[in-house]
């Protein structure tokens, strides 16, 4: 099968750092991810940054749009964000509108499931509305309660719904094989490459074990 | 009864039109929001601007926090918010985690009850947890659906919880008496005021208004 796509999540909120991690992996990551902390704090500048820096490459803002679709994802795919995050507990109005923002640019839209009580009804709504990527999310505070993302990353697998299956939450080398057979098309990773005391090596371990569990 | 506090939605993206309406409505208004796309799009560097031609206003950032509540908000605060927002459907962990950083800076959090499903209980818990302010919202989508808040600001007042309660969506000129009389103790105001002639007048109308129910 095609070897689903490795995403890093850029949570710190440094610039200089976000930038460097970057290059560091580059290599090994296809979308680099601007966490929501970042986004925040740093705003649309950061997105310019890297999209300058790194043409090529797919980014997503990991906006977690509740409200106002529209309004507050067309500047970020007018600033080059290939992807954008609406969360799924906003309803079909706040996802259509983030859809029709990214059908103007010709980009794609991801929503997360992060704490939607019915994932199952919401990834398919997510389906019949037109977004190309529904992500299996596990946050950091749930993470912290020990929560994982693998049993629902299960449950959407099974239902055949033609979307992309982003998977975030803890993946590290150990768990990424696990996460690749399960079905996922993009698999998340931060912690585990930000955190590493090599990075470089970090990202690069986690390439190879998607590449060789997708073989 | 003590006036309700009026808080003005500054939604535009545009870094110097924000100023120029915060300017315009200073005299009428006791609390400028920041609003989420904003915030994503110019990032804290537009609070630090408020902050420094305010330095007396209080300001809200509206982060609309799902997720590492400590992480996200801390750097708000030390930049000189006085009132950040989490998202009521975040849970307990990621409201606590908000409330801790607004501890630790001496300044509060607002828990926004947008689209959660059982707004009492999530009030409840917010209070609980030490927020000083429950966020009674219509979503911009959910209004445009025809939905207001002035149900669920009741069955909230009815609750008693000792939280200031503060109320936005679609609210103006001709309802800010009922949003008052009904236990309002923030008022949020936007297109109502970003959308007039004259931001100044509308301003000054909705503080009349305001003033005179809570006589």
């Amino acid at each position: 099968m095609a070897r689903p796509l490795i995403q890093l999540a850029l949570d710190t909120l440094d610039v200089e750092q976000t930038l460097g991690l970057a290059r560091a992996t580059a290599d090994y990551i296809d979308i680099f991810e601007i966490g929501t902390p970042s986004i925040k704090y740093n705003g649309a500048s950061l997105l310019k940054l890297l999209r300058k820096e790194f043409p090529n490459k797919l980014i997503l803002v990991d906006l977690k749009t509740m409200d106002a679709g529209a309004y507050e994802a067309a500047p970020f795919y007018a600033d080059g964000a290939d992807i954008v995050t609406v969360l799924g507990v906003s309803g079909s109005a706040t996802i259509a509108g983030v859809i029709k923002a990214a059908n103007d640019h010709g980009k794609q839209v991801q929503v997360d499931l992060i704490n939607v009580p019915d994932k199952l009804a919401v990834a398919a709504e997510a389906a019949k509305l037109g977004a190309q990527i529904i992500g299996v999310h596990t946050g950091l505070d749930a993470q912290a309660a020990g929560q994982t993302p693998f049993e629902d990353l299960q449950a959407i697998a099974g239902l055949n719904l033609g979307l992309r299956i982003s998977v975030a939450g803890g993946i590290k080398a150990s768990t990424a094989k696990q996460v690749v057979e399960a079905g996922a098309g993009i698999i998340v990773v931060g912690a585990a490459i930000y955190g590493a005391a090599s990075p470089a090596d970090a990202a690069k371990e986690i390439f190879d074990v998607v590449e060789a569990a997708s073989a």
